[in-house]
């Protein structure tokens, strides 16, 4: 299995899916600036990734701490506030950054070195947790699904995602080592495209049978009666089920409507946010319009060309038919029934 | 207003869209064979300009025409079904190239010369005619529009795909004169982003307010209420009113439905095939996976990556508010209100 992230030599190693799938590069932050702009570029991506290396980068910064020691409390809070100023979508992140900080609170009278050895080891609880629930998920999810299954995906809810396994990709290799899975088709997800880099990639890499679509393509795909089910992850889910995710979900899930296919969430319970009581609280990020002016450097349309680039959409509740997570799979009503999970 | 297409020198002059909006330049055809590739390889594109475009060659085919002369129709045939294959789903090229055919049965019988003279006049009707219709659509769609409006649109259904001024365009064209327009959605239109390289690039030079999104976008632009209505062009309407057009149109449909938002079609009745009872009659062409894989030569996914590029989908007719052809503005019942016009 891929590694995307460890710590080696007092650095953090993060795999650099910048450059997947041509080469295959690991990243050294040895600071948490160097962490946070590589979380902000996007080097690693994923909501529960984003949240375990957070979680490292503050362990790192106290390990590394030389100011006084009554001020080692201030400081902690600082670095939680920068790296939670990454990425506002995803919760995973804020989730991470709160354990970490109970941690601290109940450790904080201890010395320094003691406090860094404790916050050290919690990303590494969450790093094994988080594998062990992408198979949970894999497995709840995997039930839901007949034997010959075609199945439609967007970005990159697998390994890469994650600490490895993966949320939707973890239903879909569960479901594919009990030989279910005929195809996935999967989007390539504009603008930056963690579909047909990473995805693809990833499904390749376990001989899952896949065939790029572009995202215009999602549509006339299932109305050809070509997909029997569409999973997607998740960066945020409210406390009725609203769903923030990769931009283009919520098409998806509205064609799916349409087609009468199901559609279905796979995510962690740590993605839940049950302080937002819908999707209409949840803050989308809005990203750098060069990233639909050009791809790799190369322009594709005018440079000075007005553009929208939402990183996120919100997928009512009403269009999810389950939300699949590590407790199990949860149905309407997801309000009462998240509530009860969490 | 750009020109698309015209004569010189025994030459036909092509604007190279493959180009735009990096460089406005030129291609010289002299042979048929040239323009058929320039079709293909998408140099020219838009099914009413490519019908003129065909009608061009075969003028020119003619002209140059060495071989003896009972054998001229032979060969007006042979080209004609040349031409006939560049493209399979956009019909006004069969329409076009029927056209020219009557006009070398009528004429059949006089010199080389003069039917080279007979078959040269009659793209530049066309080319005239087509300019009127676009007019007249434009006039016809505007009518449907309040004031403020904001349009989404896909692929380019403007001047560069028509002789001029556009079908889909056209509309945002007429209404923007009259100030109806607040803002143009363009959606990039992959996987050979004719939004964001030349509906664009159209729009800008008319000085018409647009914000370019990726496809995957237009949903969630949808249901923020952004949105006052969805135009598309057309590459093929059937009897019933189901319509072929670039790959992402259905999903704008359904989208557009699920949203409440009216969905018209702009296209000239030389579109419209009343042989195709509706549109799984339609053939949908499939295109190089490369235009996945790719953009200008950047790899975007693995070399060998399974890919389905379909060109073109297939919106069906209960999804379409209305019809805006150069005749009028047709409703439902299509089938019936299709048939009188034409």
């Amino acid at each position: 299995m891929i590694k995307t992230i460890f710590f080696e030599d007092q650095k953090l190693r993060i795999l650099d899916q910048s450059q997947l799938p041509e080469r295959v590069a690991y990243l050294n932050c040895s600071t948490v600036e160097e962490l946070s702009t590589a979380i902000k570029t996007l080097k690693l991506r994923g909501a529960p990734l984003i949240g375990v290396a957070a979680a490292f980068g503050l362990a790192m910064a106290v390990t590394d701490y030389k100011g006084p020691a009554d001020s080692l409390e201030e400081y902690f809070q600082k670095i939680k506030s920068l790296l939670a100023s990454t990425r506002p979508t995803a919760v995973n992140l804020f989730w991470a950054l709160e354990r970490m900080d109970k941690v601290f609170q109940v450790n904080k009278a201890a010395t320094q070195q003691a406090i860094a050895l404790f916050l050290r080891k919690e990303p590494e609880h969450m790093f094994a947790e988080d594998i062990n629930i992408n198979y949970s998920i894999g497995e709840y999810g995997q039930s839901l699904l007949n034997a010959n299954c075609r199945i439609m995906t967007i970005c990159k809810a697998g390994a890469l995602a994650t600490c490895g396994y993966g949320t939707a990709l973890g239903v879909i290799r569960s479901a594919a080592r009990r030989n279910k899975i005929e195809q996935v088709w999967v989007c390539e997800t504009r603008p930056v495209l963690q579909g047909s880099r990473l995805t693809a990639w990833e499904l390749k890499q376990d001989s899952i049978p896949l065939t790029l679509i572009t995202d215009s393509m999602a549509g006339y795909t299932m109305s050809l009666g070509k997909v029997d089910a569409v999973i997607a992850g998740a960066d945020r889910i409210a406390a009725n089920g609203d769903t923030a995710n990769k931009i283009g979900t919520y098409s998806l899930a509205v064609l799916a409507r349409h087609n009468n296919i199901p559609f279905y969430i796979a995510a962690p319970l740590s993605t839940l946010d049950l302080s937002r009581s819908d999707g209409l609280q949840i803050p989308v990020e809005e990203r750098d319009p060069e990233e639909i002016r050009q791809i790799k450097g190369v322009q594709l349309s005018l440079p000075d060309v007005e553009v929208f680039n939402p990183a996120f959409d919100i997928t009512p509740n009403e269009l999810i038919t389950a939300i699949i997570t590590e407790k199990g799979v949860i149905r309407k009503p997801f309000e009462r029934e998240l509530k009860k999970l969490k």
